[in-house]
């Protein structure tokens, strides 16, 4: 192992490894369940401003902005721990989910489980109720 | 919401949202403690096998190849659940994992956390303890 891998997976520097957009991968799961939540992506101001206010902002690839998660849902994450992984290119924060973190209205991005039928892959809801209307939530 | 998108949101049909190197970001969380084990990908050909087989394959962007997890170091995972998110671009996986998931011989990759110390950020060891050596594991 070069001394540079060492530092970064041995080390005590926090060195997040952006990839070449600028990002890490962040899982966030329910601190009190351990649901997966979502996965989603901070750039370094996004990763700034977590660990400097206790709650969770991404970076939207989609719409190209630094997004206080709950901002215009009111469904906030609060975060009571952050964590890196070995190679330092990913983040896992657990969070306490102020209602819902899909924007489907879901409490998890993650309502549908992938089952094999005969070869063949499809997809079966679980958790799918809806803790708020999108329509309501998301004006167009 | 398009009907395309009300079909990859609200669909029963696994239409896996490959990015432009041909990859899902996977998470693998242990099923006995809800624990995060490690961030990964998957191609087309992983999460195929990972279907058909209950073992979690991945694709590893560094050797840019298809990847038994536990071929080489026998650590490999059971496929309890698996489950994709809104947009079909993440798939999260629960497993039972066969000794430590990380390549430093942690049962998690994700074994050191995040503190705002004054402004700036450290990493603390937590849940460090190696279940194996990775100089006996990893031959070089």
């Amino acid at each position: 192992m070069s001394a540079h891998s060492h530092e970064i997976e041995e080390g005590l520097v926090f060195l997040p490894k952006f990839d070449a957009a600028g990002l890490v991968t962040v899982v966030a799961t329910d601190v009190a369940t351990g649901d997966v939540l979502m996965v989603a992506y901070m750039n370094d101001e996004a990763l700034r401003r977590t660990i400097a206010t206790g709650e969770a902002w991404y970076f939207s690839r989609s719409r190209n902005a630094l997004w206080r998660k709950g901002e215009t849902s009111g469904q906030t994450q609060r975060v009571v721990e952050i964590r890196t992984d070995c190679d330092q290119d990913a983040v896992w924060i657990r969070v306490e989910q102020i209602g819902a973190a899909c924007h489907t209205g879901r409490r998890s991005c993650f309502y549908r489980k992938v089952e094999a039928d005969s070869g063949d892959a499809r997809l079966v809801f679980v958790d799918a109720d809806r803790l708020f209307d999108p329509n309501d939530v998301y004006k167009q």
